[in-house]
């Protein structure tokens, strides 16, 4: 796998994750499953930090849910423990009731990993899904527009 | 999403995870990056128990590492602490240095998740892929053939 | 630290749990947050199999919580990879709304980990302790006595 | 359980995490092995931040270890997703070989919990005890003076 570089677009959100003990396999490397719940941290503070939604009650509250329905990930290049992962939250799409994101992981504007998560919201009475509140949707799509880079 | 049902292949190894307290969300379904792991275990077990292949050693030692270069999952139905998911392993692909496997969770016959993980061998000292030895091949060849479900 | 034998009273409740690359920290053992993980899931089997309490029922339900109140673990001897740790149940104390285990951990006879975990039972609107059940006390005793070893 | 106040010592290397989604148990509060993985994250934090040291090296080069022989705590007020928890590190107890830390959890002033967490400098292969190294017992020592609260 060469390097590729990675620079976050203007305006996107990007958070580093420092990688601990933790996080490190016997190999020295991340074991993979960590990097999803790493995913999943950084869309939790980009809602607060960046849409200024309160996600705890978006998630929990008033009969709605928002489970993760796709999630994928290629690994390019091995993070160690001392090092801080940078990591870029993209809206690659937002659907009557999904919204896709795009998280790259970077460090010294080489792409280290690559990941694609699919949310949709559904009631949580039925299972089926529903359509996204206008005001969240209206939110993400004008997050979409001021880090769609260029 | 409507139920997708799902049957096992004559010969595919399949082993079943308790769902706990653990893996549960707030809402009370699984929370995704747990099934990750859930799949790393699955591979463990296969390679032991199916292949009678010492993992530990064939991940560890020989200067050789078996990084997951791709891992991704469709989640359609939520599991809940309780229960048990199948959690099925086929081979899909064998490549030069790469092994890609397609993991199904279901139960009672109603396919609940499909995850499909991709792992590469590598030379630790240099990360360049390396091919799979020969009698590691065969074998999942073998187990490729035997589970193909025909 | 010296090695001390362990011998399982009978009737205790005993499973296995295989130490897995999941557990490994970059030293090749168990990263101890895991074995706390362990004896939660350790417990849960306890109350279904042997009790033949459900458990997801006995924590999520009827307005009751079980918190863990305390836990502590002494760590004498690493497990590694391709282990199957032996993991052995003992009920210490019924209190009042308060449940004390003692669990060891051991393998060949040798004592690895022996660990001291306190629930409570608490009302959850208030957060204030109540009474054990009748029937799950009379169960847990029962259980207490005919483990007692002797 | 009545609240206890709690006040870090001047000088007390003290750290918020954020509670999140992940850390959150079906009663939406903080399941307890999590709780071990962020002291083990503090420890870290404060080896580099606090004491300068490099923490990987110190527990993964030069033939050392640096396992944790035990680990306690209780649980007095529970935490849930949305809140920051302040973790403030305390050095106990400066031994030949041991360091023993008291981590305590607060919040607004409310102590939430408070660990103790022993660890042993050990040969990786022998896997005896052995003594801390000089600079690193004067580091550390120095810090339990300037934070001991007086």
């Amino acid at each position: 796998m060469s390097d590729a570089t990675f620079q976050p677009p203007a305006g996107a959100f990007t958070r580093s994750v420092p990688i601990r003990f933790s996080h490190s396999d016997p190999a020295g490397i991340v074991y993979f499953p960590h990097y999803f719940n790493m995913f999943n941290g950084l869309i939790e503070d980009w809602y607060g930090e960046e849409l200024g939604v309160d996600y705890s009650k978006l998630i929990l509250s008033g009969g709605s849910g928002f489970p993760i329905v796709h999630a994928e990930c290629d690994f390019r290049v091995p993070s160690r423990m001392g090092e801080r992962l940078e990591l870029t939250l993209i809206v690659d799409r937002v659907g009557r009731s999904s919204l896709g994101f795009v998280i790259v992981g970077h460090l010294g504007g080489v792409e280290r990993l690559r990941a694609r998560i699919i949310t949709a919201m559904i009631a949580l009475d039925t299972g089926a899904s529903k359509p996204l509140p206008e005001d969240l949707r209206a939110s993400v799509e004008a997050y979409r527009l001021r880090s769609a880079g260029r």
